[in-house]
């Protein structure tokens, strides 16, 4: 499958054989490897299309793996993988047992930071860079690549900030393609446009009050200029950084036009480029919908209320606020610090803010929720989504630790609906008057059945609530995993020994219920999809042994371990908490 | 005590009735006060002397409370609060029952939004700002004060980039004086230099880069000046920039001189301004010098070690490794988050780094510490000073929280010192061969013996040890709380009742030997500094109860509630771990 020139590289040392006139060939055959892949196999597109001549550049210019590469995010960096030896098994990408979606140091010397969220890159490179300063390996080069999405972000700044006072050997590149996975918003993104457009001289360059040695814009698809401008650069010492204009899609038509859509297509027709359609009428909705329709609907007879998405209009469907009410709808771009204590702010003021937020991303805020919002007793409103296993963007973004890094918080209340019913029903209880801050956190994927919007219907505070009645053994459940308990005990045999309790608010926990659970069972199973380390089970164990209780509690959750990428069936099974997982324990009650 | 003018200030509106012309003399007398108060009382001097007539100029233009005020970090706010009705109890600053060291939402109508951490103002304010847009409330003013140092910091630039996109009623005061608590560092640092060193032409300029209408340096000590600038901003509308330059200290010559030691320097003579010696000779070592002193040691041997500090080189101690080995220890500036990806990186080359950040400030870079070292499995030690109760800081500070959010990260090892010699000794082991991230948390304060620095010897990894022999009730404490359940059953009348055990690690948890305890005691008292929810107890219980043991678990340690501000001892025992309250419950056996 792969072309002439491609399926001769094993490694960059093939690449730097190639003439520099068979570069842009291979750029050509590259860039048709990964649509034919892609198309087929799913995965991110656009981002690793934009820079298919940079990957080429810079392993052409630069000596990796001893020139240490950081791909910012890692969703580009799909060039990176295929000419580092990973092209004959670049279809097991993001499968289970595959190679990861995202560089990890674990599968490739030529992988030197492990990355998934976003605006890490200048900091790890400038630590490799430091650490060679002290090695003595004056002539090794650091090279981070960022977009112009992830450099806005508070970290990058900092990396920024301390680099331009070194000496060290760090080049930043910046692949300036006004888009992240929706498009870059904020003022740094203006300004860069400005740049672009020949409207800020270079004489007055905001990276250049850093200290930096600036360079560009430059066309990053233009091989020979890239390549001219990265050897001049290589033989430069101290924080140089690079501006380089690309297309987002670049060499898919259908992609450079729709570049939010085409930032992960699903499967596709790589001869037309059109997205083959998944038939969705009869399917449960999304639970990022069931957020995004919601909160549209309480919008519009409430004006207090305020939707913030830190740079995921789409992936949280904040987009359906953003566009029924522009006014009360922000992206803030990726700024998770920002989003929490900005809709603290609001919040002094009266407003009634559904800050959005995935899970994994919020651990970007902790010192926010904490610091900004609980310690004030701010109603703020957090919507977790992606809680739980993800699936296929694997260890760097499941969603497990929130229940265990948000039960310690003083004030906050935690609450994980059992379906999209529910989710919908706590988002309108929620705006009928809050008193303190809660953490709603959702799965991605969809629900469990296409009639949900229903009536609003006001959830009772820090009630659990009996979906199952049986004799012996009870089994406590948070969140959508509950109904795994229900489909395994739907095919257990002995489902008669079996209570099953939906503990939607994790935090006030229901006090009452599990003390008439913890009197009247011996045995106690439960089940979340969050770190059985300091989660729901923990929660319900601490509460038995400083009550007395000699009750047998078994947890069941993600482990203390890492977990990769894979299907969300696959992965949940590797926990243990899939239907047949379940059904087999409960099968030897 | 209070001036002529002062005393008769209740409100800022009698400030407003004031003439220009006696402004000066109120800022004598304001002066005069803070020096009058905390010479005796104590507290964070430098910043609030450096804003006097800031504080002055703000309260007479703006219509406090009804144009909000957000005051970054909040050490500079002591004129602020004595300004505005709490001249008279301004005597109980930081003190049990007393108001608080930072500004506090609860506290006054005119403290609109609580501080403590670095960098939150400008995303608060600007919250405020929209949310009074959206109300009509189109002439409200919103202030946000920061200071240089908190200004480098990632979040405020994401609330700069922000708010150069809206329409909002924000302005943005930099006070810059060059200093935090320690000099500020990076490049924006050198940028703000050539400023006001006239290098830089207004033109040119990174602020104005962002869409803010910059104006400055004016001088921050000059009433006049300051007054007639904000006259003019106040009419303004849309993001504002006004940059001024002040002296930390100011009125107070050895504040001026010697910044650092008089940002917070205890009692002194009002008069002299010469600091109160305390006779600390024959006094045990402060937790932070063990650390900072022993590094040096360790680094004399080992070239690999290097010290990382974000913006704490006095706090921590790290000053000393900057002073022994100036390339191998970096001050960062206040960049939690690029401080803990950059010591990734760097131990990506095979470096071993000593991250200090305080236990409450580690909050920032929470994702990091997952995302960057942990899940990458890099042997990164993090040191977490003022860990458990810090005393008159209060709420804001307290690092009770970290046994909670770092027990579900998976790789990564947590211990937590009984005294200075446990300190010193798993500094020395984890550079032995560490082939994963650890965390050390240990106190303010100081430890319990004059005599800490002895041989260094190896701690065993992963295991607990028995402190003291008993028949009924098993103690297990982890950390330097363990030394109040000693003192506590030297007290006991039945300590033969009364086993300890001391759990330096409290992950991974020594289970050989809690098995050994659960297996023999049907009691277990769990003490800790750290929150009961969550933490090391709950790791204790859920051990229990997943094992199959009855025991009966009590966890103490600090309570489901933000702990306000007092002495660590008031504190303590405000949560029931103090000597003497541990003693009435071991008494009731």
């Amino acid at each position: 499958m792969s072309g002439n020139l491609l399926s001769h590289i094993q490694t960059p040392g093939d690449l730097r054989k190639l003439e520099p006139q068979q570069l842009p060939q291979l750029a050509k055959e590259l860039r048709d490897f990964i649509i034919d892949i892609v198309s087929v196999k799913e995965g991110h597109l656009g981002a690793s299309l934009g820079v298919v001549e940079l990957t080429i550049a810079l392993h052409y210019v630069f000596n990796t793996p001893d020139d240490l590469l950081v791909w910012d995010v890692g969703h580009q960096a799909y060039g990176h993988k295929i000419l580092t030896g990973r092209r004959d098994n670049f279809d097991t990408n993001r499968q289970l047992g595959g190679i990861s979606g995202f560089p990890k140091r674990s599968e490739s010397i030529y992988d030197s930071f492990g990355v998934g969220h976003s605006s890490t890159s200048i900091s790890a490179a400038l630590g490799m860079a430091i650490a060679s300063r002290l090695k003595g390996e004056d002539d090794k080069n650091h090279i981070a690549v960022i977009g112009d999405a992830s450099i806005a972000s508070g970290m990058a700044f900092e990396g920024l900030n301390h680099a331009g006072v070194t000496d060290a050997n760090l080049l930043v590149i910046l692949n300036d393609n006004a888009i992240g996975i929706d498009p870059s918003v904020g003022a740094l993104k203006d300004y860069l446009t400005q740049v672009k457009d020949g409207k800020n001289p270079r004489e007055n360059n905001m990276i250049k009050s850093l200290n930096f040695d600036y360079s560009g814009p430059v066309d990053g698809h233009d091989l020979n200029g890239l390549i001219k401008e990265l050897e001049r650069l290589k033989n430069k010492k101290g924080p140089k950084f690079l501006h380089i204009i690309t297309t987002k899609g670049k060499g898919l038509k259908q992609a450079e036009e729709d570049q939010v859509k085409y930032h992960a297509p699903g499967k596709f027709d790589k001869l037309t480029g059109e997205i083959l359609k998944i038939a969705d009428e009869n399917l449960p909705p999304k639970y990022q919908d069931v957020f995004g329709l919601t909160l549209v609907e309480l919008a519009e007879k409430n004006d207090k209320i305020i939707g913030i998405t830190p740079a995921m209009p789409s992936g949280s469907s904040m987009k359906f606020m953003m566009e029924a009410f522009p006014e009360r709808a922000i992206d803030v771009g990726i700024a998770e610090q920002h989003a929490v204590t900005l809709s603290a702010g609001m919040a002094t003021q009266g407003m009634i803010v559904y800050c959005n937020i995935y899970s994994t991303f919020l651990q970007r805020a902790y010192d926010q929720v904490i610091h900004d919002v609980a310690l004030q007793n701010l109603p703020v409103i957090f919507c977790l989504d992606r809680a739980g296993l993800v699936g296929e963007d694997g260890a760097t973004h499941h969603g497990v630790f929130d229940l265990a890094y948000l039960n310690c918080i003083p004030n906050l209340s935690i609450f994980a609906p059992l379906n999209e019913r529910e989710l919908r029903n706590i988002l309108y209880t929620v705006q009928l008057g809050l008193d303190h801050p809660i953490a709603i956190r959702y799965p991605r994927g969809r629900g469990e059945s296409t009639e949900w919007q229903l009536p609003f219907e006001k959830i009772p505070f820090g009630k659990a609530k009996q979906l199952k009645t049986g004799s012996e053994v009870a089994i406590l459940t948070t969140g959508t995993i509950g109904n795994n308990v229900t489909k395994a005990l739907a095919e257990t045999e002995k489902a008669d020994l079996f209570s099953h309790y939906h503990f939607g608010f994790v935090k006030p926990v229901d006090e009452e219920t599990l003390r008439t659970i913890l009197n009247k069972y011996k045995t106690v199973i439960t089940v979340e999809d969050g770190t059985v380390k300091g989660g729901f089970g923990s929660i319900i164990s601490a509460f038995a042994t400083t009550h007395n209780y000699t009750t047998n509690i078994t947890i069941l959750g993600i482990p203390d371990e890492f977990i990769e990428h894979g299907s969300i069936a696959q992965l949940q099974h590797y926990c243990g908490i899939d239907v047949k997982s379940l059904k087999d324990i409960f099968s030897t009650y």
